[in-house]
């Protein structure tokens, strides 16, 4: 962990909040050389995966750090889980402006603290530098897979159904309401699709579970539908999205109920970090276990076709093509 | 590889400018999936560094942006080489301004592929955000080193004697140069200077060497006082550092003799991307023959002694202690 360009202090900022992140990691040298060391277990590969922000253009430079830390963490976490992999270390740079208070490190360094706690992750290393611009930060992340068996998003076949965790829509709701757009009267409802817009819920569980049963897997990030074409590119078919059987949260479906024009806000407004697969028909029973084994939803909302690679049609509950802009349905 | 933030071209841009970087190293599956997958060979362990850089605050925005590439990946292969370490691969996040021109990234890459192919390298994966402010860059560089093995910052023992590869100062000459500074008439001394400071050159081969004869080895990046007192630090153990026995260059030899007190300067400046390490004296024999074998000179620049751990005397020709500033000899 170097410091160039940085205040005097910054030794003592990374004595203070990163070095006890790495503490419980051998592998971060206590950040004390200039690089870390680890070994990968025989029969596992490393799964690599790095999720950067920028404030203003990822989050509200005014979010609490705390929430900015786990969004970062649970952004790159939910990239492990959909290669299959278990989470192991991290690092960390942060480009930070001059003038920025210490209390606003002190949050972010809680705030990763406590992720790492839930999700069995450490530090590992890093770099700290000045910036004149916006907070931006990034993380690496490395998870564990056992060899060979990480899951792809190419390995989808026609005739899969289309699965998908959790519920989708809640952050791009959530998101509506960060910026003043929606108006979500009841403050349960409200809070609940802005904690899912600021803290994420990657599915570490369900992620090592899919291997032998997903054929295609990643999460969504850039919203359901796009993500979907995605993942029929590089499996090279088509796909069928049933708008009606996407899950969603009781908050989103009282504020799709509401107006159903959200309903494609929901599935094309991204941040969800949810994990989006195919599978074989014949998963279906082995899937519903897991889903209750795991006490995390898994919902079948379409299924890949052959056809031109990428292409996703969306139905409504009729079986009609609901033509979609990028961020709503197009009514021209 | 994600692409959240930026302008619908971005999918152009990776598979134009980054997917060639990667084509080499199978564990990037082709920049298509969540994140990348590689093995670690038995008997080996991963090493992992991070450096960030700032457009202002670590190079100027109109440097030419291969050698942007080229400082940015040096600086992570050196912080490798002083691990002991063999390059592997890396991932890149860059957080670029909406209208950065294309002719930018293409001069970017290009550096990039150039390094890949002087240092046995490859892009394995990252991220590609935009930003409101400066371009900021960082790579995270994955290298392997014999199990147990990697070189610490904190094995140096009193007695041991202080050894830096190449030369020093070059880099720090060669930034008053770009500052406008410092004039050097000579059009091949200050090419050299500014090489230097553009294109480091980091010790690759001798780093790995260096296992089993260094005590303690770290990089020099923020300068030589200040890096050998970190070493001395961690090693909790003081130093003696002659300076008329640090390595100069041609190029700094004449701008030294032109000013004596921009030896301060040379051996305070930082960005050498030397290596710095602590050895035995029953070593000497067998570094002198690295240094002929791998073509890097190797030169003894003094000692590690029992003292304040961290404090290092610089001692001129006649023995006296130097009082150093942070940039330069203190005056009074």
């Amino acid at each position: 962990m170097t410091s160039r360009g940085h205040p005097l202090g910054e030794f003592g900022r990374i004595a203070r909040f990163f070095k006890p992140l790495a503490a419980g990691f051998p592998g971060a040298r206590g950040l004390r050389d200039d690089a870390a060391v680890f070994g990968v277990p025989e029969g596992r590969e490393l799964v690599v995966t790095t999720d950067a922000m920028v404030a203003g253009v990822h989050f509200f430079p005014d979010d609490a750090p705390a929430d900015i830390a786990a969004k970062l963490m649970r952004s790159n976490l939910s990239d492990l889980a959909a290669m299959g992999a278990e989470p192991l270390a991290y690092t960390l740079v942060t480009a930070l402006p001059r003038g920025l208070d210490e209390s606003w490190l002190e949050g972010f360094a809680t705030g990763l603290g406590e992720d790492q706690q839930l999700f069995g992750i450490a530090l590992a290393g890093g770099d700290s530098v000045s910036t004149t611009g916006p907070i931006t930060l990034s993380v690496t992340a490395f998870g564990l897979v056992p060899t060979g068996r990480a899951l792809p998003r190419w390995g989808g076949q026609p005739g899969d159904r289309v699965f998908v965790t959790g519920s989708i829509g809640d952050a791009a709701l959530g998101l509506e309401i960060a910026y003043g757009r929606l108006d979500i009267p009841d403050e349960e409802t409200r809070a609940h699709l802005l904690r899912r817009l600021r803290r994420p819920d990657p599915r570490m569980t369900v992620g090592p579970r899919l291997i032998g049963l997903a054929s295609g897997a990643m999460d969504v990030s850039d919203g359901l539908v796009a993500d979907l074409g995605h993942l029929c590119e590089e499996s090279d078919c088509a796909a069928v999205l049933r708008a009606g059987t996407v899950p969603l949260s009781d908050a989103a479906r009282g504020a799709v109920d509401g107006d159903p024009a959200r309903l494609a806000l929901a599935i094309t407004g991204g941040d969800d970090y949810e994990l989006l697969f195919s599978a074989a028909p014949s998963a279906r029973d082995r899937l519903a276990a897991l889903a209750a084994e795991c006490g995390v939803a898994i919902t079948e909302i379409g299924e890949l076709r052959p056809g031109t690679p990428g292409e996703v049609s969306v139905l409504d509950a009729s079986g009609a093509v609901l033509p979609l802009t990028r961020h709503g349905w197009d009514h021209f």
